[in-house]
């Protein structure tokens, strides 16, 4: 099971369209149905399940709750594991709020902040501890993810720290490549050149509209 | 100049690293530099440098000044257009908090929110006002850009408000997928499918890892 990274992704962006319709009440899925919600083709979805190891039938579709059983074998870290989160100004405790609410799975069990004030209590139900502590913390829970909300400058740093500490991926939100052993991996979040981006699109898609009348 | 969307986010992030070296003294950058920093070739740095119309020299390289002059030519919004962003929860504050440091080009003008306890304040130097406004908001002020930090069953309904105000382009935040018409682009910023997929290689490295001692 090789996946790509770009259908790890719909993967995920699949079990989260299964989970809204199993809440409202829907038992089976069609590919083309997941496909429109999801801007995809059914090819792309039918390819994607195939490979995923789920079954269907042209005839009555998939099953939604077996392709949230299967989804979760693929996807959910093994029972007990849990994430380390670095930094808790607004972006970490957004995260805090949202991952406390959304993903049972996805469990921050310690956060680490340089700021003396955010440590020694707690925030949404997560203990903040200093960030001096990240080895002696991180020897004595089972964490394998770590996200990173820091400033740019702090980030590399701390990422060699997290991996000589055992963690396996990081999920960076600071807007710099990180070096890391192949082993580890990487998910880049750049809100910043998403914002750029979009920026740009914004008056491009203009100009273009305004060209062809 | 029909720039790629890959290309375009790389062109973002080409930027801030010359804004980096800019401040550390640096006036000249070669492509094999910047491909190093940013983990890609140097012939995909070339590539895109020469379609963004930038010139440099095999000798010297490229001039730091002259790259982000071309940049923000490029990228940067024409002056006195800015940013809406509605809901103003834990991840829009963060957001407010990091543009309003780091990004002069791209303002946030006017924030929006369903909770009436955040309204008619400011927060970050920003006006925050009641949702039910943003049509006539909008009509007043010359905003471009969307961002949208909103929970999902609120997401289409305000993102249709939002077009039919203007908005030309929307980072969404939202986990769900937006329907827009096709002369509005939208960047979805998906935070959850990032910590999924991030949780999958975390496991599924180790057991990589594992199989091949």
């Amino acid at each position: 099971m090789n996946f790509s990274e770009a259908m790890v992704g719909r993967l995920a962006t699949y079990r989260r369209t299964m989970r809204r319709w199993q809440q409202l009440g829907r038992m089976r899925a069609f590919s083309h149905e997941i496909a429109a919600e999801l801007h995809l083709t059914a090819a792309q979805v039918r390819r994607d399940l195939m490979q995923a190891g789920c079954t269907g039938s042209p005839a009555k579709g998939y099953e939604v709750a077996s392709l949230l059983d299967r989804f979760g074998e693929l996807l959910d870290p093994p029972e007990g594991d849990g994430i380390v989160l670095i930094g808790v100004g607004h972006l970490g405790k957004a995260l805090l709020a949202y991952l406390g609410r959304r993903h049972p799975q996805l469990v921050i069990r310690l956060a680490l902040d340089s700021d003396p004030h955010k440590c020694e209590h707690h925030i949404g139900g997560v203990p903040v501890h200093p960030i001096d502590e990240l080895e002696s913390r991180l020897a004595t829970q089972s964490l394998s993810i770590g996200i990173l909300a820091v400033p740019p400058e702090h980030a590399q740093s701390i990422t060699d720290r997290l991996v000589r500490a055992g963690i396996r991926a990081i999920v960076n939100f600071a807007p710099t490549a990180l070096r890391v052993p192949p082993e580890v991996f990487v998910e880049d979040v750049d809100i910043a050149a998403s914002l750029e981006k979009t920026a740009f699109y914004a008056h491009r898609k203009t100009a273009c509209t305004e060209e062809s009348r």
